[in-house]
């Protein structure tokens, strides 16, 4: 028997048992009135209804179930799960993901705040790509008649990302984070892409180097996995009781891992390319797509960088410029690089199994650097007059980066897909209810 | 001189003054290098730049201002300032603002976590109108041709209130929140009004009485307003100190007023209306709409009711069945009421001056009553399916409310205008960046 408030079992013990109503199976709400006592058992109290010692010791069903009710005693298939999202996170193992989310949530919270971070909430509805990627989502009042003008006057879409506002809330507030939904309508449906999740960016006035922004998200993480292993507010204990034996053992080897290393390693995407290159061809690695300088690292590298090489979190550094968006700053070129394009002062944070978990960049700050890079892009200026405008007037050097909350939770987790991870996942052509 | 992380403001020495580079003027951002030292004025500790003590003293200018940067030293209207959504935040008793939304957020945060709430993500994206009444924004992949099928295979919409997922979760969980965007394609444009807002909303189980939910929103409030009064985490000092005199001694009595009873009063609609009719038909009130049974409450009645005649927050329970949403539940009928319609389980709490600040319900649990009031209405049960199935399976008594986040902003700040508590308001023809 549970109550909800925890996923620890409440023990019952009824005397006589004809006290027990008829129809009380797997799923029925129960009101219940007994005695709390000290347990005789394993559990250290249990509720006791023995009508001889107390004549208001009743049980009586609240809702009962239906015959076909799927819920059963057995653990079900998260696959099986995600066809009822009105029952399944009734399911312990499964609950137990959504108390695990709250309280990485509020460790957050409590970690940014003691870090001078103001959190902050940036639009949703938006009139800028702020990644120019494309993927949007459109939107207009549904009873908007389409050939008029829209509600907002103009074409606003969801975001895709919070960062040019969160620039700007940067550049009065010096640290900014914020933890907030964002969309993206790709068709690609895999273990880790959602169409809507929740992102945490956070952004920094007076960064002018990459690693000051790799260190923070090293702190960040360790962070949460300190309160993880330290069993702060059940957060790990709350995981493991719930989880199988080799589930458990999993987390908590990961866990482990996670704090082994006084630093993470750092390496620039043209070490990265080399390592992959190497590996690639002494036949240590077998890969499908050959690592290239000038092509972005594919999945299967970023997941063999992490979990084969280094077999922790690694971040991966200055990217070629070509594949990353405009507001990234561009590095000085150095003697190493003398005969390839130029890179980005940016990172990826890659973790075992999962490849990306966080990406991150200075940014570019100079009005006309700024400038100049969206017009050889042929970009389109004008929705972003507003962002280009703050870079005339005390513009400082600073950095950010993002984090797919429900990447963390499914790394964390030892979870294979992310829908298992959100109350109710979105993916193209899936949006059950 | 600020450096953004708090808006106290920093006091810099100069010696010689021609360490002073030209063109500081309001709004540059400078790299300063001084020594951190004890202050001799006001001030308890004051940056020194003494370059015949100090070699190295030194300032240079980071970011320069055009001449047609629109701040100044002096302060400048809310409206103007909205109107460049770039620069706005920059002024001190904005960012003040902002600093404040960041403290209460974090305050809630913890709150329900020590009343072991479960923070969720019910999500943005539905195919359900929560409140049947249609103001709903509709999305679709940008790149979609609206004549094929749409991205998730059906109609989508941005949520209006996340309340019918929360069920699902409460049912799971026992005890659930969630702070997350709202959105409402209104075109009324008033100062309480946004058409992206972020919207607190809580679920509990084995809730059957009102008085359950208005006496934990009366614990919620106070506690946010204890801990501004206590000033933790300087959350009352850093709105006080860049109000003007009037505005800060508003916002003192507001805080103080809020604690001042033991318990704020709670009466039913028919009670109001009664109050509300012998004080306009005595004049004490001159109302523009006649306070009359079976009419919603207006804004001025409720404005009155808060501000005039309790000159405190009331609680406002049982409206008429037909003013109110599907899921609430129907009262028993009883002896004071026999002569009218129906009325439900649900209750708006009011404030002064800004009228409504939180509506809440005993929701209906059993299958057959939301059967019958849906039919009642001619609502489409389709896409209700699933809200619906749960309620066959172990339902429970439960309840909950809606508190729109800004509304408590602006209330407890004291600003005219709901405009100036979120960074990048949202209204009809308004989605400047």
């Amino acid at each position: 028997m549970v109550d909800g408030t925890t996923q620890k079992d409440v023990k019952c013990i009824i005397r006589p048992p004809s006290l027990l109503p008829d129809g009380v199976k797997v799923g029925v709400s129960l009101s219940v009135n007994g005695v709390w006592s000290e347990g005789k058992g394993k559990q250290k109290y249990e509720l006791q209804l023995n009508k001889s010692k107390n004549k208001d010791a009743k049980i009586d069903i609240i809702g009962g179930v239906e015959d076909l009710y799927p819920l059963l005693k057995k653990k079900h298939t998260e696959q099986f799960l995600r066809t009822i999202p009105e029952y399944r996170w009734r399911q312990p193992d499964a609950a137990a993901i959504l108390r695990f989310r709250s309280k990485v949530e509020k460790s957050l919270v409590n970690f940014f705040d003691s870090q001078d971070f103001t959190k902050t909430h940036p639009p949703i509805t938006t009139s800028s790509d702020c990644e120019g990627a494309g993927e949007m989502f459109k939107i207009d009042a549904a009873s908007n008649n389409p050939k008029e003008a829209t509600f907002f006057g103009k074409e606003t879409y969801l975001t895709v990302s919070t960062q040019l506002h969160l620039e700007v809330l940067c550049a009065a507030l010096s640290r900014v984070w914020t933890l907030t939904p964002c969309f993206r309508a790709e068709k690609s449906d895999t273990n880790r892409h959602l169409s809507e999740f929740w992102m945490l960016e956070a952004e920094m006035a007076f960064v002018n180097h990459v690693s000051q922004l790799t260190d923070f998200s090293e702190l960040m993480i360790k962070n949460v996995v300190h309160k993880l292993l330290s069993d702060e507010d059940g957060m790990g204990s709350n995981l493991l009781e719930t989880a199988s034996k080799e589930d458990a053992d999993a987390m908590k080897k990961r866990w482990q891992m996670l704090l082994q290393q006084d630093k993470w390693a750092s390496i620039t995407y043209t070490q990265a390319i080399k390592i992959l290159r190497e590996a690639h061809e002494t036949g240590k690695a077998d890969f499908r797509y050959k690592p290239t300088w000038g092509d972005s690292l594919k999945s299967e590298h970023e997941k063999w960088l992490a979990g084969k090489y280094f077999k922790n979190p690694v971040f991966v550094t200055d990217y070629p410029l070509d594949q990353k968006a405009f507001y990234m700053k561009i590095n000085e070129p150095d003697g190493y690089l003398k005969d390839l394009p130029p890179t980005v002062a940016c990172y990826d944070m890659l973790v075992p199994d999962i490849g990306e978990l966080i990406g991150g960049s200075v940014r570019e700050e100079s009005y006309e650097k700024l400038n100049f890079e969206i017009q050889r892009r042929n970009m389109n200026p004008k929705p972003l007059d507003w962002y280009l405008a703050q870079r005339k007037n005390g513009t400082v050097p600073h950095g950010g980066f993002g984090m797919g909350f429900e990447r963390l939770l499914q790394y964390l987790a030892c979870k294979d897909n992310i829908k298992d991870v959100i109350a109710f996942p979105r993916t193209v052509n899936n949006c059950l209810c």
